[in-house]
């Protein structure tokens, strides 16, 4: 049996009562052939370990380099040094593994991202990105408490559809069959009938089409988990392969719907910030640090802990996509040509720089935008009585923009129907869905939260590729 | 706002003092044009509804279906009649969705699981498969609190990989690359930078290594997503698409991790049977059931609530491959040539046969089999001081087979590169793996866990394609 150690997280939260103990982790520094700062990963402050003068052989004090992993095991005492309370009294320094300085490409100095992004399987070792994983996992674990504790199913959506019906972005195929003889049908096309499924197959882009079945029999449902677009979008908030939370609610219509997402929204940051204090706290002056370098307009107005409360402690503004038309359109910001893309009236798209003067300079909170032209969203949400609008929501976040997107569904078979024609979605392809419309249909609502973005949001980082392991995007799938 | 119901789980629970409540659901049976068994999804104890003779209109009754959508209103008393403690009468009824009782599939009747999977989107509304996904759930939410609970740390490990470094089986391709003109090299090869990702992606096989690269910095990690294999297996323990957990752990030895996993599994069975208990007696009925139509001799020696208690109460069997290929050669069975491939000695890979043998007749209990032969493991388990065994572990669960698979990593430099050499595993396309042995390596190790096979483990489902909404197989990629 190995694993006796104890983590440095808990380590660091006892008194100081000359305790055997032993850790193990990762070098951080050595100074003075005498000091080691050790990180286990369980948390950013690392233990200092005192080498005492003399004690150690000088060809084990050489081994310990910066990344050199160590077993220590001696005596917690009081710190006499500044910036910790305890410290421990090595007694017996093993090195596990060591690490060759001039080799090892994360040195005790300040990294770009950039350079971080390129040695991602290093990154972890970084206090950054160590507290945006720990921070990740916390949103991660906050999700999947707040979805239990109301009774809630977890559903696993397909990954590998044959359905492409949703029309939300260009997707990946799958496929075992060869590029070199492919099989072909007698009219030279490629018989997909030889691919493993029988079928042309592609990666998700989104489990709400199944997510509806589970809940018109189970209730409320939620899925996380993966999706995809092979859009060639190389930008701060894109990926090609990013997680997904959908939940599906029978019997909710689109207020209930929005007053689920500002719960779930508010819950998840309130737990991060319970039980990730340290982490945050890091990130925040991260993000202060990295701001100064900005010219004074382009800062946030508050930093990262105050936005959170912010966000806590307000309610997210609601209005309707024609308010949010009028108070673009009367903007002075539109009235100056300030926009790249001008109002142009009701029916129009909002850009992303739409959506951040609303939140960021009109409002000043997170936004709940509903009821939004029909033509401009998908086929399965309801249309409204005015015949013109459908119950649609997108909540706007600061510094991020859309975060969620969601919408009661049409429940009405006709309705859907003559929708699904007008928009030439093909029916046939649809039946299932379709049947829990024709058996028992009800009102239902649902949404999905981008995972990225919101840890983006509540993490404070710029790049949506550094808040995921190994980011997939346009020809960069490494690792 | 329309959800002002309440769930009829919560409904059951409340003593009956004529409150009024509004419920809404689906319709199961209507009998004596008077009683309605509604069931929402949160449990699969309906709520008897009485519409009092006389009080409601003939064309309303005539439109309580099986399936159809209700939302009522009425009062909580208690029941008279047989079955239940409570129930509601109603004041209003309002139909929300008919069910024409001539299409819909379902009939208040048992239906074979053969016909349940071609309307899965459907057999959400049956009782076996709400308890069964209701056990999903729960078998999830415990995964992620035993892990949260450890301090171990959420990681996403892509989904789609360049690396084909683990040869776990065939691969499926990800591609946005034509079959009809696609882009060649000039020696005819086909041209992978211009494939979306600028190389040849598939599908991952198992995140372990991208987990290992977390966990050599953040200490303890675990993975928890879908992960998949092209092989043309139709059995009923195989999918093309299943899910993963997979953690990772620092500072482990094999025993560390053996320990670890037996935890693991004990909490996750003991959570479900906290907190599902309604479900599990219903599909241990169901399964007692299924097994009367077979001979004596083919059914299970305990219940399903029997063997998971079982489970809880008992250490498992801890053994080497060499005890158990003695264990195996010696047994009556191979004596008598029961095994349809018999024992051959030392070196031999087991087979299914061999693993249910030792588990359901020789111990009884589960099985944790370790240090097997190297040449039949993967190149990064850890090589032995005998130098022809590995620090390998599967766990083998009676009814089921593997459930578990697990190792110590390599953690040698040195070791790992000669046994990659020989086993043909190219190093350059690993630099990142081998990168956590020159930098700081540290003992290490984890497991993975089918989540569809603990799921048929729990639940009793004899076919994995009952476990999961949507299951993906060989020439099955429907919904």
């Amino acid at each position: 049996m190995f694993n006796k150690r104890i983590k440095i997280k808990e380590l660091l939260q006892q008194e100081p009562q000359e305790q055997e103990v032993t850790v193990m982790g990762w070098v951080r520094t050595f100074r003075n052939n005498q000091f080691i700062a050790l990180n286990d990963g369980s948390t950013n402050t690392n233990l200092q370990i005192v080498a005492e003068l003399g004690q150690f052989e000088e060809s084990l004090l050489k081994r310990i380099t910066t990344s050199a992993s160590l077993k220590v095991t001696g005596t917690l005492v009081p710190s006499l040094g500044k910036g910790q309370k305890v410290e421990l009294k090595a007694r017996v320094i093993e090195i596990l593994g060591d690490s060759d300085p001039e080799k090892y490409p994360l040195q005790p100095k300040k990294h770009s991202l950039e350079f971080l992004r390129e040695i991602a399987h290093l990154r972890f070792r970084t206090n950054t990105f160590a507290s945006v994983f720990r921070v990740r996992h916390a949103l991660a674990f906050a999700i999947h408490k707040f979805f239990n504790e109301k009774g809630f199913v977890y559903i696993h959506t397909p990954i590998i559809t044959a359905s492409d019906a949703e029309g939300a972005g260009e997707m990946f195929r799958v496929t075992t069959l060869p590029f070199d003889n492919t099989p072909r049908n007698e009219d030279g096309s490629v018989d997909f009938k030889e691919d493993f499924f029988g079928k042309s197959t592609n990666l998700t882009v989104s489990g709400q089409l199944e997510g509806e079945l589970a809940a018109t029999a189970l209730g409320e449902i939620y899925t996380f988990g993966p999706t995809f677009r092979a859009e060639n979008s190389n930008t701060t908030r894109h990926l090609a392969e990013f997680w997904m939370i959908e939940p599906e609610m029978a019997f909710y219509d689109l207020e209930d719907n929005a007053n689920l997402a500002e719960a779930f929204i508010k819950y998840i940051i309130k737990y991060v910030m319970d039980h990730n204090a340290e982490d945050l706290d890091f990130l925040a002056k991260r993000l202060a640090d990295e701001e100064k370098q900005l010219p004074q307009d382009k800062r946030s107005e508050m930093g990262l802990i105050e936005k959170l409360e912010f966000v806590l402690n307000n309610q997210f503004e609601r209005l309707t996509y024609t308010e949010a038309i009028d108070i673009l359109a009367n903007s002075n910001y539109n009235k100056k040509k300030k926009f790249q893309y001008p109002i142009t009236g009701w029916g129009m798209d909002l850009q992303s720089e739409h959506e951040r003067y609303l939140v960021e300079k009109h409002f000043k909170k997170p936004v709940i935008l509903m009821n939004y032209p029909a033509q401009i969203k998908a086929f399965y949400m309801r249309m409204n009585d005015d015949g013109k609008t459908v119950a649609a929501m997108d909540i706007l976040a600061p510094g991020i923009g859309e975060i969620v997107g969601g919408s009661q569904r049409e429940e009405r078979l006709d309705v859907l129907l003559k929708k699904m024609k007008d928009m030439n979605v093909p029916d046939e392809e649809l039946w299932w869905y379709l049947d829990t419309r024709r058996f028992g249909t009800v009102p239902h609502a649902g949404f999905g939260l981008g995972f990225e973005r919101m840890i983006q949001f509540v993490t404070g980082m710029n790049n949506i590729r550094d808040v995921i392991p190994f980011p997939r995007t346009p020809k960069n799938a490494e690792f």
